[in-house]
């Protein structure tokens, strides 16, 4: 018997990109997916890809339906999630959480970059969804909830997952000392579906633009992944392409792990860290990872480059922004907290042009 | 036990899709992928969105691998398919050729827009390969392959398939009169993978153009499956996008059937038309297709129009180039052939943004 | 001394660049720019291509600074035109409207696809503003408004304008017969600075589709300027460029004129017809429009095609939507009206690559 | 009387960019421009965008025409520069090279990265061309030229270009320690006119992707504009737009210069630097540039940005590659060694939008 899935904020780029997952997913049926602004509205007239294929309509935000689920998905701004969390497991409902309401593990970290939190009491339960990094929290969440507990999993964003595949394998060696710089590139489905001169395709069609330099919210998050508290300086661009996502991290090596290092080496390092990952492929030496390569799919490819002279490793992750990134993490979540095949509903490889 | 496929010019961008399309599906597997320029190199080293998918590498054209293929999909120019596909119908493979050189029943009409044909005694025997349209030629093809005579499939040309498809239906109902037009526009993988000033990004980003206008060898093409010999003007156009085909189809109709003309009558006659087809969607009155919403997937969307002071009806038909235009529909068509599930290895739709 | 111009409009795309042609010609001097949603805001704020090149403020709508213009320029939707342009007439102010309220002749042509009219008696005085088509007009209205009276010019649109330079010295020879199709793709700059799906870069992006098929206005303003009421159907198709329109018209040529017809000979007609204009290039035979070799620039790139078979000349026009097909052409006829160098401010090329 | 200038290699991006800006500029007269694959071909026939504007064609390399210029631009690639400069300085030519081969004011770094050099002796005398931060070396270049010894400038490369412009005045203020990290990105154009499958449109199209990291050519450059040998790691990256670059600099301060830090007096010390620069903008606090608003201009916009908790301050660099990257920046470097106006010819801004 099917598992029952919901999405709150499915009218959303990473909510409809979840819609898309689930109704290819051969274990989990879509009972809801809700929208304010569209509510009533079926699904494919706002995304006219998905007619003759669902004649689904959104549903309200409060829909009885979604207490009913086994699993809810919520793609809604930070806050919003916060708001309907709490009842949903209180319902039995395991929640996904694509926002970072319950992401950062320490409440003053998170009440300085969002917003007061409303169910802190969670934070400690909820795992952080990262697979490959925090399997760990995944696999308790699976027995607490196999055990009667509904799972509370806070997927991570989409420039932390980039940047920490890229760079976890080194810093948790401890050979890395200093400042880590993480410049990172994103297609601009990132900046979400509100229209704005950002957005517009003639504000963002043949342009390059950092934003949010030195002071996005996605920075206590990529200390907190990578334990590296006061250290990283995080700089995102925009660039003129739909999905896709870049992050280049710049690590320097202390003295002695320099005078040590060997590219193949750490290149072994990484492989075994991602040995048990269907997902994440780490590249041969001298070939460096290129979005389009994971487009529309869940994985993510690896590169490293050795700058000898500064004793700087650099680390570069490819996602797409909205899988791997988001909405298909979250469904890799989900298959773990429930037992199923982790590779269920996500075979689909990239375009391979 | 799975049937053998092999795919012959697979380092092309057709190529390269249908290989992608028999590795994920259920009843074929993949023994041979050749190509002359790159043989020896692994597919991923080429197409790097393989790594970690599949290790195999590219073969010779000659390679006896495909002669015991129980089907073969020539993905390479005109000319080139037709020295090979006699060998391989006569070693008991069944053929599913990409290019143009089975496609039209006429030789003179085929030597007179590309070459001369060295193997015409099999004109007649090739199915054309365009399922919505054609499904009698590859049932018979079907049927034949059954009996123990392998099929020869000669897949139809891309513009000419988003073409038909948004223009048969009206066409067959007689009322069309004189010269019909066409206008489609391309992304660049329709030019393929050689690089020139056409092709080069710096080229084809941020322009439009039009080439081959009124003299592009589709068509003979579009005439025939349309039936409407010498009444065809076609002039195709370049997009700055990747994958994706709009074909936009003025049809004049005849006073009287102008004058009876309903725009929801027309919709259900096209609706009934492709009822029993998997793929194509023909979309709400006042709704018109848009490549995206097809993109990586083998559905074509089709939408009308009705410009009533002149008497044309518009049919518009939106396909991926690559997929329904011509990878995804060689799979379609082989599904079909071998008595497999139509929508087998095909059901993955188009991200939804 | 510097003639004094206003921009009605000018925080809208097409408005801002007339703000660039004013602020670069040697004659004109800029005395307002106004925008209702952006008074009191620095241009540079908006548009940072200004930063360092002006400080200028848009002001509200109704600045009496524009009555004190010698030239105002109105960027502002249909029907906001027409509700100021009567007082600036009045003025002495020269109008120069690149909206359609005042290009069709025929008033209850307009009323049809437009609004109810509310300065109907203007519609006479107006001069159609496409210089190489109706140079007549604006030299009567650079006399008028030499002997006192103050121009009023209705800029051509943008679909009109390639349309029309690619199929008039064609059609003007009474050789074609019968419906005339005009299939037109433009950038998204041509949809306006309103954010909007269609406008989203991720709605944009990587997509094919056409809009308003057969029902758009642009249909009865191409039919005045050729001439052919009632014979045109006209669809247009968006794009993933920015800036960039490309017209292709089909114009089937009456049997007698086909049986004479060359394409040499047709060509020579198009160029001389286009030899007093500086900016309308004709191309060689056999070389096609590319709107990036327009793209910034007051200039037309038009070739021709003859597909035989039946009888259809093809005119294929190119140009950027915002310069020849609005601000730039704007331009171009007040240097007609006020007797200026044609050329002036209008100098620069397209970028090259 | 005009000054005669020739290009070589004016078949290439920078180079027709070059010949662009030359037939727009009042002080020079374009006298040959030189390609080896394309002599005796018109230039409109490869560049469509000079249809109508020139007939000018191709001489060969070898044209005895450059020995009569008053100046010859090379953008040819390194090492051919090397081969035809001594000459053309010898028959009185003053040089302009847009290759690497005079830049690098020592021999051995130039060797260790680049090739063998033929005229090291000339190393001394070339001018780097940045004048915004070598003035002094083109200034002496130009009284050097007055005196009767033409001038040899090294122009910039475009990734060193934008790098020093955001870096320049704050590593010069001695207050920067350890290791500069350098991200850059560039449009394709970068990439140079041939033809491969990281230029093919369908290779770069929706792909992002670093090249050459840490191990970029342009390493040592970028060290020795701003005196900081061993101490910068470098990776460009390449995204999908034609024109445009951005340089991200992230600049650690020394401990006490962080602990008085105050990004608007870092603010004030950059507009005083540039103070005297018609084309360097220092944009307002909180604002961060863009590509776009430089694209097709020889300016160049630089933002700040402070990341406290690392003490790290970001500079940001916005430049089109192949104007104040390339050719603008080498016609800017001319008209102050020819005693002209520094904005002669360079005036034209960006489009707007």
């Amino acid at each position: 018997m099917a598992l029952k899935a919901g999405v709150v904020g499915a009218a959303g780029y990473a909510g409809v990109e979840l819609v898309r997952r689930l109704l290819e997913h051969p274990d989990f049926e879509l009972a809801a997916i809700t929208s304010d602004s569209d509510a009533g509205v079926a699904l494919s007239k706002i995304y006219p890809a998905f007619a003759g294929i669902t004649d689904i309509e959104f549903s309200n935000h409060d829909t009885d339906v979604l207490r009913e689920c086994d699993a809810v998905f919520l793609a809604v701004p930070h806050t919003a999630a916060m708001s309907r969390v709490p009842d949903l497991l209180e319902a039995g409902v395991s929640c996904f959480d694509l926002s970072a309401d319950y992401r950062l593990k320490d409440q003053a970290t998170y009440e300085a970059w969002y917003a007061p939190h409303t169910s802190p009491e969670l934070l400690e339960r909820a795992a952080f969804g990262l697979p490959e990094i925090t399997r760990a929290e995944l696999d308790r969440a699976a027995a607490d909830r196999a055990a009667g507990t509904p799972a509370l999993v806070a997927c991570a964003g989409c420039y932390p997952t980039a940047t920490s595949l890229a760079s976890y394998p080194a810093v948790s060696a401890g050979i890395v000392e200093g400042v880590v710089q993480v410049q990172a590139i994103s297609g601009v489905t990132g900046a979400g579906r509100k229209c704005n001169e950002r957005t517009h395709f003639c504000g963002a069609d043949e342009n390059l633009e950092a934003y949010g330099a030195g002071t996005h919210r996605h920075t206590p998050e990529i200390e907190q992944i990578l334990g590296l508290p006061g250290r990283i300086v995080f700089i995102p661009h925009l660039a003129p392409l739909g999905r896709g996502l870049l992050s280049t991290v710049t690590m320097q090596l202390t003295e002695q792990a320099a005078a040590d290092f060997s590219l193949a080496a750490m290149l072994e390092r990484y492989t075994a860290f991602y040995e048990a990952s269907p997902f994440v492929q780490v590249l041969p030496e001298g070939v460096l990872p290129r979005t389009k390569s994971v487009q529309g799919s869940n994985c993510a490819h690896v590169g490293l480059a050795w700058a000898k002279e500064t004793r700087t490793l650099i680390g570069i992750g490819a996602i797409d922004n909205l899988c791997k990134g988001a909405a298909a993490q979250a469904v890799q979540c989900a298959n773990i907290v429930f037992g199923l095949d982790e590779q269920a509903g996500l075979a689909h490889m990239a375009n391979p042009v």
